[in-house]
């Protein structure tokens, strides 16, 4: 084992800083260590924390890993792993420090370990940079990992499908009704919160979400999907602000966690997330063993041919790979 | 040529309809047909819009389309076409209809055609879609293409790839300006609009962004990258529930179009377009090449060992490929 692999499974929070950012820059060696780690992983409760802008997660992370991190008098502690995601922004050259300066009640505490990620790079790829960054968190011993993400596109729905638990939330205020269900991540929750419940419009948003969850579970009931049908998908409301709810909100998440172990949707869920990565990995292989020089050139000549519109690009490549 | 595909070209909507649903669908035949279109491409100007949720983003591309669309009493006229991206709802069984319901102005225009795409399916796989939709509306003859994406997810940014405007959207009061820059979309902007100009922030939300994109100007003025600096981003004010700055937007969008024709840019663009579209066909014909029945027996069994954390997903999958 390298020393890396060993450091980080001994919670060395240098070497999984180190460790991440190979990930991250996907250096050569990472998968080796990540051989080395996998058996000591698929212990961690992986929790998505999702919504749009404005919702108040960032906070919401704050005050949830605060709350399940337990302390002196507290009769549970865990060790939280904090994954925040974020676009890239020039401006700064990498993530913004936005989440980090709200997240500054929790560096220090040594059952925290807080990662920003930019989400840079090819289209999937920083999914499986968090898949992968989760996995190291796991191996290195902490019980509980937060994915937040930003906005509601594609890549945080994949995100979401890494979780065992996810939370989407929503806060009043933000668009009409039919923005909170374009945001189009109702189907993927575990659990709702109506964040910002401070607000005099937070009961309605509950309301609407609620008659929404009613009517897609009637919807669900009609058709084969069962995946939900044994989990009531709770409507939480936070002031991740002054801390209303987040007793109940750490309640729920712990009670979905018991409900995915005694029903085997854990390993389901499990099993889902693995059979992605090795997706991912056969395709990245393919592609990287076929990627070599004498290809590239081809690849350049036929780029250039379907910029002058002589070539389709679809029977270019069929020619290509025949 | 097929039927399908000279109908395409004769701007047939129905059979523009019935091939962008072989597209989604991703049907055995769309291949060939895009080969017969491919060649007529080439033409239209490709404009993104994307922000946040509740920014009105649905009610500015209705205004600009209908602004660009001309009419009888405009001195130019063109034909629109609009693809609208939403995730995808259970509840409704597809994209959500809000979209459309806004944009009932614009159904029944003979010059503009309006289709909403969901994004289920594999990560990247919308972005394809849209792409190819993009491309069949420009074999039949539409000379703008306004695509719309929800959110600032990374499969919004890979759309905005796709284009070659990008206008990003933004509305006084979403989030503080942290969240504005988090939204991570600036760097892809081309024409910032602060929608909503009517609101009483929308002065402060303008200035703010004017800094920011001064400050970013200044980061790239020392940089390598030059590939904006004859571009000044313009910060837009525009009211689309009342029709202030639409003239304004229009004519900035035609101004850029105009700079990347001059100025070689449209090629550039265009062709990192196709190059990632190359790249995209190259890396799912590797794949469908490999995914026969007896690997996927193999990869069914590698997949019940990690599961059981007895083989690590790296060590087994280039065990596999070798």
């Amino acid at each position: 084992m390298t020393d890396l692999a060993n450091k980080v499974l001994k919670g060395d929070r240098l070497a999984l800083s180190r460790l991440i950012t190979h990930i991250e820059n996907d250096f050569q060696d990472h998968h080796t260590i990540l051989d080395q780690l996998f058996p000591h992983t698929g212990k961690a409760h992986i929790i998505g924390v999702t919504g749009p802008s404005g919702s108040g997660k960032s906070t919401l992370v704050n005050r949830l890993a605060l709350n399940m991190v337990g302390g002196k008098n507290r009769k549970s502690s865990h060790k939280i792993g904090i994954i925040a995601v974020d676009p890239t922004s020039p401006f700064s050259g990498g993530a913004l420090l936005g989440d980090r300066v709200r997240m500054r009640d929790l560096t220090g505490n040594p059952d925290i370990f807080i990662r920003s990620m930019a989400s840079r790079g090819a289209l999937g790829g920083i999914a499986r940079a968090v898949d992968n960054t989760a996995l190291v968190m796991d191996a290195a011993g902490f019980e509980i990992i937060l994915i937040e993400t930003v906005g509601a596109g594609q890549s945080e729905v994949e995100i979401a499908r890494l979780a065992h638990t996810t939370i989407v939330v929503e806060a009043p205020g933000l668009g009409d009704d039919i923005q909170a269900a374009k945001a189009g991540i109702l189907e993927i929750a575990d659990v709702l919160v109506v964040n910002k419940s401070d607000k005099a419009a937070a009961d309605g948003t509950a309301q609407t979400l609620k008659a929404m969850l009613a009517a897609g579970e009637e919807l669900r009931a009609q058709s084969d999907d069962n995946l939900h049908t044994n989990w009531q998908v709770p409507v939480i409301k936070t002031s991740a602000l002054n801390g209303d709810g987040i007793d109940d909100l750490a309640a729920v998440v712990n009670a979905h966690r018991t409900f995915l172990q005694e029903g085997g949707e854990w390993k389901i869920r499990s099993t889902a997330r693995l059979r992605a990565l090795l997706e991912c990995l056969v395709r990245d292989s393919l592609y990287d063993a076929w990627n070599v020089p004498a290809n590239q050139v081809k690849m350049q000549k036929i780029l250039w041919l379907v910029a002058n519109h002589t070539c389709s690009p679809f029977q270019s490549v069929r020619d290509l790979l025949k």
